[in-house]
């Protein structure tokens, strides 16, 4: 019998003492109270769920869970759409899902970019082979209707693709409107609302959106891994014109599949959300093994969604959403961007001049065990991002982070006034 | 305040009753032993450390994580390659992730195919823009190495993308100096061996192989959901050409990125290997949320491997796998293909005449809580597919499968001589 020793070192590993210990030590991380802009310190009853045995992929009992996660979702979207599902990746893996399936090389995508995110779906579009348009407002702004309608009626798109909340920037694009809007100039409208749903309002069907998606890490309160999405059935038509079988599936590998006409067929085979409807749907056509685990976890976010209730979930972020920021202005910081049309589950604050903004982050971070969060692109090192969001949309956590940062802005050289945040944010919650 | 019903039943839902139950319902699933091809029942083991809380994206115990992950795949592929990480999604992700990230368009890829997962490894890189050769032999079989060399030097790809153990024919290719080979030819080798790692012996560095995914849920003995990865440094270069950063990352988002010439684009931002690569290297430039509930998955699967010994796994599947083997042979029943190349972890065994498969397998699940596995395509009603492998490759799982079996084939007609299956699994534990 060999030793751990003997077993694990290779003669072409160099790196065997991290080897080493990580082979002698299961996952055990570290407490933290995540108050970034996501993901966020999970709903324990979250991770029990995910702590369930898997049953088979085509276990009646999965194949149950599928079809409720189906029906919580449509709930959590507000919408009837039958074509809800979950996306096995990250909420990135929904975008490109949605775009890959939606775009035809060639279309005209008009992408309205107010931070990172829709550079994102700019460059996802571009990748698809479209005709990519963008429009920009400066970050820390959205688009009016006017300035969207606008710019449909100068590219005609065939896809509008819009991220409604930008953690970037933490704003919220207003969303009504915008579809009736897109359907006017015979345009689908495709929302990324990965930040922003359950914390602040969403209403697909209500606001005519052809094609959302999402991901569990932010206001859903789950970790990162799983990206509901939900389509319209103008969304699913323009799927349906492009659908195809697996050769793998079909009795006769070897024929053709007529089903699909070759130019216009789904660059991807992970995204083809077409395989992905007969995979969930009633025809259960195999596809990817189903991630059971984040299904799990996926149901139970949204199941506690409900058991709140939606709207109630939406006050909850607004009420420690407006704590926060009475808290964070109270200790004299600067709120970046428009804060009419900031998101109510992140607040972006400028940092002091003077002060060392990624000191003050690994202090929290090291000595009180908080994270909150840094940035990207041009606010890079400008600002602070601090999430109030699913788990963590709570009075203790909003409480104890203004504490903490009072400590470590005053030992940074920041003037700050004794007890002047915890203050601000106790007064909003006594109104 | 509402009642439950209140905040839930939505005039636009027309499945309340189930969208009720759902709500009222945390995930509970039924307890099975899944002894099909795979999902397997994971070990528990696996399943406390995913119900660990999570930390951030970039706090240094996550960072800490990632890079021992990443170590400890290297030991799993038996690699020195430092582009050794986890593709988030599920083993499929993995495999397109390595086609889209290897494959520019218009290059000539051979797809030698053997099974159901040869033909998705022919579509997938069809997707991508390759030409395509496709070569075939019988399900059930595999390859020579003469009959790949052959097709090589006809059609001189760029890429050769191979299946190791196709679970859809149980069949395991040996890949025995078949990248040596691609090499001579200029080609590189990509290998998807997610049914077949960690059960079966694979050699990434000592059979030239460039560039190779998995996933968890077959020997590795994790949920499905996290696609190990790893790129010999040829297939790294090949990346590096087609490196780009994101344009939300960049100080100036407007700036044209001058990495990256146009026409070798990667045609996905999800699955780009390059921006994965800077992600989990030194640069730790922003991609996705990595899913850290599936992370924390992944290093426990590799951790519970190197602990064991991968050998040992390996012989232990092979014990678990030949007695199951014998079991079923001594039941009477036919083993499909050529059984000196089947996979240790997944043996086919042809349906009797007369016997309903499927009532046989429903049976099974129900009555005795054991999955077996269906087939598709050209097997699709004549065989069934049982598995002995990760956490069920054990002598319990074995003889209690066999004893059930017995009891099913013969309540549905076949003729069983009593008590010969779990017989013969003792002897093959007793020699």
């Amino acid at each position: 019998m060999m030793t751990l020793v003997e077993q694990v070192i290779r003669p072409n590993v160099s790196d065997d003492s991290l080897l080493l210990t990580a082979v002698a030590s299961p996952v055990a991380p570290p407490p933290r109270l995540l108050m970034g802009p996501g993901p966020i310190t999970v709903d324990p009853r979250i991770l029990r769920a995910m702590s369930a045995q898997l049953v088979g992929q085509y276990d009646p009992a999965m194949t149950a869970y599928m079809t409720e996660t189906q029906a919580l979702y449509r709930e959590v979207f507000r919408t009837s759409n039958e074509a809800t599902l979950l996306v096995d990746g990250t909420s990135r893996a929904g975008i490109e899902a949605a775009l890959v399936s939606l775009i035809s090389p060639g279309d005209r995508v008009l992408v309205p970019v107010f931070g990172r995110f829709g550079h994102l779906l700019r460059e996802i579009a571009e990748r698809c082979g479209a005709e990519v348009h963008v429009r920009e407002v400066p970050w820390g702004e959205v688009f009016t209707l006017e300035a969207l309608e606008e710019a449909v009626a100068e590219v005609r798109p065939k896809l509008v693709a819009l991220v409604q909340g930008d953690t970037s920037t933490t704003m919220n694009q207003p969303l009504e409107g915008v579809g009736a809007m897109c359907h006017r100039y015979d345009a689908l409208l495709y929302v990324d609302c990965t930040a922003s749903i359950a914390g602040n309002p969403f209403e697909m069907d209500a606001w005519e959106i052809d094609a959302a998606t999402a991901g569990l890490q932010k206001c859903i309160g789950g970790p990162s891994g799983s990206s509901p999405i939900s389509l319209s059935p103008r969304a699913v038509a323009v799927i349906d014109a492009r659908r195809s079988v697996e050769a793998g599936l079909r009795s006769d590998p070897e024929s053709e599949d007529e089903t699909v006409p070759t130019p216009v067929r789904i660059r991807s085979n992970y995204f083809d959300l077409g395989m992905i409807l007969d995979y969930w749907g009633a025809k259960r056509l195999n596809h990817h093994t189903e991630a059971t685990t984040m299904l799990y976890g996926a149901r139970e976010c949204a199941r506690l969604l409900l058991e709140e209730g939606l709207d109630e979930g939406i006050a909850r972020h607004r009420l420690h959403g407006d704590a926060m920021l009475a808290g964070v202005q109270a200790l004299g910081l600067s709120v970046f961007g428009d804060v009419a049309h900031k998101m109510h589950n992140v607040v972006a604050v400028e940092i002091p001049s003077g002060v060392d903004g990624e000191a003050v982050r690994a202090e929290l971070l090291n000595d009180y065990g908080i994270e909150i969060g840094t940035s990207f692109g041009p606010l890079a090192g400008k600002v602070w991002r601090i999430g109030t969001m699913g788990y963590n949309a709570r009075k203790d956590a909003v409480l104890v982070t203004l504490a903490a940062l009072e400590q470590v802005l005053r030992k940074y050289g920041a003037i700050v006034e004794p007890s002047a945040g915890t203050a601000a944010a106790q007064e909003v919650y006594a109104r």
